[in-house]
């Protein structure tokens, strides 16, 4: 099954499947600032517009490009920044 | 506005979005065998799984891996088949 997932209004949209390597999610972000929490260890990779981040801990915000990656342990929370319309990838690994 | 889009009896799942160079949709795959037609070329990029495609004028098929892409012409039908959940890019470019 592919699910279907929206968050913050409609802001943000993603679907859900399973590969052999575990669950993903494919997601877009409407420009906006969100906080995300997390519940498994994540591997975020952008893959159209870009990414302000400020991850778990940090006191700095990065940008992250399409094609750039970043990960966040289980049960953290992070900010993300964004400009434009941008598509993520996220891995559940 | 996100677009959410869903074919094939909900088999094929997508999120339309717009960048600087154009529309996109980022969409999802359940196992199956598909025939799509274009009204706009389009840029398919695999991200996760893999598809195996033949291309309009063509006789042979071809598998594309996560990262590797592939194009079609405007008003133009091709096949894809999918063994597992696969994920995928296309761009209106």
């Amino acid at each position: 099954m592919i699910s279907e997932n929206s968050y913050f209004n409609n802001n943000v949209k993603s679907l859900g499947y399973t590969t052999a390597e575990g669950k993903s999610t494919l997601g877009v972000m409407e420009p906006g600032e969100y906080e995300f929490s997390t519940s498994l260890h994540e591997t975020m990779t952008v893959i159209e517009g870009e990414m302000t981040v400020k991850l778990p801990n940090s006191n700095e915000w990065a940008t992250y490009k399409a094609g750039e990656a970043y990960e966040i342990d289980a049960n953290k929370s992070f900010l993300v920044k964004v400009g434009t319309q941008t598509s993520y990838l996220c891995q559940y690994q």
